[in-house]
């Protein structure tokens, strides 16, 4: 009523206006016995990719997909530490800490030093991203987390003690105890497992647990898991302080109005109260933070400086600044027994119908390019040791770097954006060409006769065929008319020596093959599939944005033998009358109906065909639709294939293939060669249709009539082999909803079954889903290709697709997978043997000969070890590589569990001697996984924490101390061993080869 | 296809990964001489109160609302200005900077004063808010400036140089004269007027100016006035750098992707250059920053480090970090003459239908409770120091404080939301609970005999009644039947001896009221309108959340006189048997029809009614909706009157009234008082029904036959009257859209038309909207009550309301204007003085005596001054008030403007000896008009800015120097002047009155 609007007033003593109200903020609060502890973890979780680039999200551009910009989190973040030294908080991601460190000056640099080395600032996890579990190879795991260790190391003197892979989409045994054990860590936090697995969980107090990955390794790999109760955001209750953020801030000054000390103190202790009901000890952590959170990170600090002070004023409970080291600590120290997991958190489902098994397969393109420069990063390290690491020649460090950053959880998985898909493949071709340019000069280096020392400008060119999968490879086009020949030189990166069969296009149908001695080798021409030949063409455009020229005709095939560490050379000409001219392939064609009596291969294995490639398709559902993560299907819907599929049979002396035209859309070739004893499959999957508005799965089925008894193996991050049982966990129990989905395996090696009686394994080029939904099959998803999204966060349908000239089709996938039947207990032989092989294939480079010189200038076949030396089946060299300091990291690895191969899961030893024959290993120093600490300190300091119920260990085979003169290296079963060598240099600097 | 997905690289220079690029900016650039300099100003605009509440806003509570939190601007902007000493803030409104500012440690404190010294972070404008310019009145600005300007003088020693009216929605002439020239200002900034007249401006490059805003002063009090081209935000081309905007950052890290530096060097030479194109010199403004932005400063320093580096790197213009006053300064260097801009810029329309003056009446209730207690800050100040200012008892000072929030754009303009308005109120509340503490005490301490010293606990209860207005003044309900008798002592807070009735309301029929020296006073009792008394219980309920008591029958009505700054007492009882009892009023009631021949008024001035009350109802549309700022009506419906208006006539020696209801929901008392000639309205307006859908508002009209050829008169801040034309604009050519909503102007004192015989005079109680639509005509809006919102982003429609038991209904408002005719040339006189009157209207103070014995122990009437002195006609005291340290603020304002009265615009004096006959004066120094500095000083130093054209000025009269001996206070027409005072002390410390 007129002017008089008199609000009504709470009562509330306010100090007179101007009076000033500066209060100094007790937090000082460590431990205290007999309360409950509330360790408050300021953290933020940085993507090094998702929604935005790594390089948006460094500097904040693109912001209109997100507002994230950790430029800003790392420059706020000083000024806040510097506030108060009680004050903590961690930092995890290092490829952009590191994008940060080197924009700074010395001052901040030492600024900073100053609050790492007082644990103010405390560096875990450590590697350059927070890598996926699921998609991602154990060898990608250690050099990415080596290379992000290496710099915490060198800059700052410290050994990140903690895992935090607080966001991959379920966890791997190999992360828990390869990653996390071998590595050091004492502890390792996360939360996303099975919905049913935590409800249960909570219900127990087993969200913390001692974790056992390792069969081979028992408890001498078992590590602290704490697995957060919902997220690794703030507890319920409003405590979310970033700026705009509309949690209630602790409003303490009593001149203001809406002064809430006591209200906010209540949230903050039932909060805390809540969660120690779920928790053993008196101990709890508060993630404080999320996604791309501290952005000014004085907003959180000032709000949780006052929760602390207030909270402690209020006495109930103790909530103190921490890290996950020191609630790591406080847990350790109270003596508990803990709970023991084995296996791994596989497969992760956050509802009844969200199993996130879709991003085991999402992107199978990325995920083979991934894995591709995988085994070509390996090749070029030993490589660019045999020339000598170079400082201004190209390097491995890109593409190193590139590969890093292509492990992250939103980036091998295929759950990220497509313009930042693009910019993890852009990293991987400049990583890529780098290392290219590289590998040819080092090979040339190699192969120029005197040009070993001081190598850096060979005479001989070597190119390199990226694109042979869609039949480019430009030097094969030689017009070998004109008496020139193709030089094919061929590397070998593993440490036994090899037989396999190459394959090259040509032109020409009168193709002979020469050896490095100058023999003639038996090859075989295979007429170049019209399916092969539609997507050269648009692709090389696509890609390349140039003309892949005249198409070749045939693929020469013929094999090829390369000592271990080593190369050997073969000669591809032109020679009308020889008698081992290249056999023409005998073709044969059906139709589906004729197949049955069908029998192909040269050697002990017949390939019998009695059906057609069995191929299922699911079928995405608007209402729950499947996404980038989450599979979902809607029903299987059996592939509309003709109902003849067409069959080609090409037979000649090295490899039988079998053609089939699946459907217009899915082409199928089956390999058996000579001498082999597997099955070598071809697919090329796509565009998948979409015209019927819904998306599609594609799985590739492999059927048997084994009485598999609803279990079958699938391998922890491409390393150890996990028992999985249908519809069941050996730990807790499920309630099934999804009976597809729910079933599905992240697959990096292989997956195998098995009757009693013989396993049928197949082994993968890639990362990839896989299950076995009915006894006896096998199936992998090949291609996802979808419409929706599954409202995970990426909000994009995936739906990936190729353009030319603005014309976008369906991404097709090429790639191939291998099987093979084996007696029971033989099958691990081949997966582990030829497995190496898949992620290591040879390494082709090739020259041009014109006439017969070659051999006048060059060595022809080479290997960097003893002539007469190779390395133990049972184990494989992982890692060769010059540091920038000079010094060499060497890793071997036991490529069998404990009890996996009769005679190979047995002690394996390295004569290093032998490994590098024209070489003196100066000092040599045994470390951690990650080579950042000496495997003996490591040791003695990691916690070794207590488990519930009886000991169980078998005994545990691990190599013993290497003794400095013998320099043999012992590995037991499973077993990597890191070493950091240094060898005497030669007068001129040169390293001696 | 298959793995490989090249992306096609720009060929890019990418520095080795690794190398550090740390790169220093170079931000040292000053002015540089023939170059285009582009001063880059960062600041922030925070509004005390708008959508969230100014506390909300400092601590950032609320965000939901809209993410802003001003703790974090300041907060982070310290170390974004230490990190580079070039870096330069402007700080603005301190109500939150003293926030701030009370919550800092020392060294924090010590760091700021070092910035501030140094410039880097400089104070302008300076007001506690950034005060509105139509609704708000003169003193209230003075009041609200000097308050924040003391602070950073005696914080800071610093004195604002700059005006940045930034925001408010048009600019008054007040603003650009006395609150800017005369508080020393050499610039005033801001961007909001007619887009009509900035295209205009454009054009020619007049958008910065002079401004000549006083007639009365002419040039001495011009100023230079910037127009910003578009808004108060960066240039266009993307320049924002808030965390999470969405503008590109300036990427310049070589190693990373999105290197974008050409680009955006390129954006910002493009900008300046189009700005450059409309303004005249080399210097051109970035204002860089808007709303509530900096919340983390470094995110936009980094940033324009950048593009100052890159940018002057390019070479083409100069960049620089600047701050106002340094770009005011070159301005002034230019030495240019400017174009001359006199008037105002009212009404401020941003497109062709959206003229924002609806805002003029926007919550008139809270405009009115604003003027109330403006008025009542004024009259306690000066009982405060006469009192002596009390240390640990009730201060004025919360209430001016309060005030000053209120005088913010946002807030008595009415376009703030409910909850926030609910605030300003509180506040009000609060502040007005403590004074009228204060005022009590100290009104019994001056009557009380011998209690003058040390007085702080008086016997003497004096209590007061806000809520009169509706009736309701609990110690009005004495039960006069047991001899006691309720005590009035009335306070004139003005210079001048005063005459005034009074309204009490009271429940006998039997009533004398007796004067100070025991004399009966002639009185007069009119029962209580039934439309005061229904609303009177539902108002106490709702705003005191009691219930009012009984209903009292009658207003008793009576005149008083009281000395200037002084009192007098009156004396209400029964007496059954007296020649005085209180006159009965007659009653005469008729219908409308009846009405033609009805004549009242006692005195000099008949009323003679011949119409029913006018009034407009504006209605509103939803397509193009009226909302709290603009003013869009859709057409005029006549109001539904019943077509008899039934009148009620009371008639009595004091007072004769006409009581109209109008409709169901507008009641209208007309009164005319004995020996007044003037008309008082009294409007009781509302709930304005919404049934229909449409919101509506509510304007009085006042029709007269007068041909006053499209003129009228509108006060600018309730200061000086401009001469407005209907669909005219006197400094550049209108396009005529809305002829209503764009003819509205601000009135705070009164409006007026003339014929050149006579003159209509209407003043009002409160800030209002209003015009003269017709010829003859003046409109008054009293009251908005509206359905939608108008989109200029508080989102709210304004639909005030008043809830009782969960019951809703519109607000009801009840208001007064007062209407006069005079000869032409003499209605200044009445507008002054009468204006000064409802300003400051008599403040009572209501006890209780038992029998007759107040005499005994009290002074019933007092003046401070001389009782042979009072102020000249033309002079009013606009502060007397005692600061902290025990000197005393004075300031006087002449009331007429130069030529405004024949004899009454005439310099005038003020005898400071017999203003305080009983103080000696010690020390007395004439200041600026906020009393920051010595009046000379600023004199001497502010900028004199030159003016195209001839020189126009005619004689400027002003008060000459003080002569410290004689005490003698010249003013000229619109003259205010400011002193600091120094009295002597008695030896007990308490000041001498």
């Amino acid at each position: 009523m007129g002017p008089v609007r008199l609000a009504l007033l709470a009562v509330v003593a306010l100090a007179a206006a101007g009076e000033a109200v500066y209060i100094p903020y007790n937090t000082s609060a460590g431990v205290v016995a007999g309360k409950l502890n509330v360790h408050v973890v300021p953290h933020t979780h940085d993507d090094v990719g998702w929604l935005k680039t790594v390089d948006q999200y460094y500097v904040g551009s693109n912001n209109s997909i997100q507002g994230a910009c950790v430029q800003n989190v790392l420059d706020s973040l000083i000024p806040a530490l510097l506030k108060d030294e009680n004050r903590k908080f961690i930092y995890v991601e290092q490829a952009f800490f590191q994008r940060w460190w080197r924009n700074q000056n010395d001052m901040i640099k030492d600024t900073v030093k100053g609050l790492i080395s007082s644990g103010r600032l405390e560096l875990i996890n450590g590697g350059m991203c927070m890598h996926d579990e699921a998609t991602v190879h154990y060898i990608d795991m250690i050099d990415q987390t080596t290379l992000g260790h290496k710099f915490i190391k060198e800059e700052f003197g410290q050994i990140p003690r903690i895992g935090w892979q607080i966001d991959p989409f379920g966890h791997s045994a190999v992360q828990a105890y390869l990653l996390g054990a071998e590595v050091g860590f004492d502890a390792f936090y996360f939360f996303r497992i099975d919905y049913q697995d935590r409800d249960t969980r909570k219900e127990t107090k087993e969200l913390e647990v001692v974790w056992r990955g390792s069969k081979s390794f028992g408890s001498s790999a078992d590590i602290f898991a704490g697995i957060f109760p919902k997220n690794y955001e703030p507890p319920p209750g409003d405590f979310y302080f970033e700026v705009d953020d509309d949690s209630p801030v602790v409003q303490d000054d009593p001149l203001l109005f809406d002064y809430n000390v006591e209200e906010r103190v209540n949230d903050f202790v039932a909060a805390a109260l809540a969660q120690a009901n779920i928790t053993r000890t008196n101990h709890i952590m508060f993630t404080m933070g999320t996604d791309f959170k501290y952005q000014y990170a004085e907003s959180w600090f000032r709000n949780m400086d006052k929760l602390i002070h207030y909270v402690n004023k209020d006495g109930r409970i103790n909530a103190l600044y921490s890290t996950p080291s020191i609630y790591t600590d406080a847990k350790y120290a109270a003596n508990e027994q803990w709970p023991l997991k084995t296996n791994d958190f596989f497969p992760y489902a956050d509802n009844p119908n969200a199993y996130w098994t879709g991003y085991f397969t999402s992107r199978p393109a990325l995920k083979r390019y991934v894995r591709m420069m995988s085994g070509y990063y390996l090749a070029a390290r030993q490589l660019e040791f045999f020339k000598g690491k170079s400082k201004s020649g190209p390097t491995t460090d890109y593409l190193g770097d590139a590969l890093a950053l292509a492990q992250h959880h939103d980036a091998v998985t295929g759950t990220e954006k497509q313009h930042v898909a693009n910019d993890y493949a852009k990293r991987l071709s400049i990583g890529y060409t780098r290392a290219q340019e590289l590998v040819s000069t080092s090979l040339a280096c190699l192969t120029e006769l005197g040009s070993k020392s001081h190598c850096s400008s060979p005479t001989t060119k070597f190119s390199q065929c990226l694109l042979l999968n869609i039949t480019y490879c430009p030097p094969s086009q030689t017009d070998f008319s004109k008496g020139k020949s193709l030089v094919v030189l061929v590397y070998n990166s593993l440490g036994w020596k090899r037989e396999d069969v190459l394959r090259v296009p040509v032109f020409s149908d009168s193709i002979v093959v020469h050896d490095s001695e100058g023999r003639e080798v038996e090859s075989q021409l295979l007429p170049i599939a019209s399916a092969s030949l539609n997507i050269r063409d648009k692709h090389v455009k696509a890609y390349l944005g140039t003309s892949p020229g005249a198409k070749p005709k045939f693929w020469l095939a013929f094999p090829v033998s390369v000592p271990p560490l080593g190369f050997n050379t073969y000669f591809v000409s032109s020679m009308k009358k020889s008698a081992s001219v290249s056999s023409k392939s005998t073709i044969y064609s059906s139709q589906g109906s004729e197949n049955s009596n069908l029998q192909v291969g040269q050697g002990n294995l017949k390939l019998q065909y009695n059906a057609a490639g069995a191929f299922s398709l699911y079928s995405d559902s608007r209402t729950l639709a499947s996404g980038a993560y989450i599979f979902r299907p809607n029903g299987t819907v059996p592939i509309k294939t003709d109902s003849q599929v067409p069959l080609t049979v090409l037979r000649g002396p090295i490899v039988d293939e079998v053609h089939q035209q699946i459907n217009s859309w899915i082409y199928q070739i089956t390999r058996v060669y000579k001498g082999k004893d597997y099955v070598e499959t071809e697919f090329i999957v796509g565009p998948v249709p979409t015209d019927d508005g819904n998306g599609k799965e594609v799985a590739a089925e492999i059927v048997s009539n084994m009485a598999t008894n609803k279990t079958f193996y699938t391998d922890s991050s491409g390393r150890d082999f996990i028992k999985r049982i249908r519809d069941y966990r050996s730990e807790w129990k499920i309630e099934v909803h999804q009976p597809i989905a729910g079933n599905y395996y992240p697959v990096n090696l292989g997956i195998y079954v098995e009757d009693g009686n013989k396993e049928l394994s197949v082994l993968v080029d890639r990362s990839i889903g896989g299950s076995s939904i009915k006894d006896g099959q096998i199936e992998l998803m090949l291609h996802r290709r979808l419409l929706h999204d599954d409202g995970r966060g990426v909000a994009e349908a995936l739906n990936e697709t190729v353009c030319l000239d603005n014309q976008c089709e369906g991404l097709i996938i090429e790639g191939k997978y291998y099987l093979k039947i084996d007696p029971q207990g033989e099958g691990s032989r081949w997966r582990r043997t030829f497995g190496q092989e898949i992620y290591s294939p040879l390494l082709l480079a090739f020259s041009e000969q014109d006439g017969g010189n070659w051999a006048n200038s060059h060595i022809p076949k080479f290997s960097a070890m003893d002539p007469t030396y190779s390395l133990p089946d049972s184990v494989a060299l992982l890692t060769l590589q010059e540091l920038e300091d000079g010094s060499v990291l060497l890793r071997f690895a036991h490529l069998y569990e404990a009890g996996e191969h009769k005679d190979l899961s047995a002690l394996a030893s390295v004569d290093l001697k032998r490994v590098f024959p024209n070489k003196k290993i100066g000092k040599i120093i045994e470390t951690s996984l990650s080579a950042n600490q000496e495997r003996a300190a490591m040791e003695k300091k990691r916690l070794k924490w207590k488990v519930q119920g009886p000991p169980a260990d078998g005994k545990v085979v691990r190599g013993g101390p290497m003794d400095p003169s013998k320099l043999v290296i012992e590995l037991g079963p499973m077993e990597i061993r890191t070493f950091i060598v240094n060898f005497e240099r030669s007068i001129s600097g040169k390293q001696l080869l």
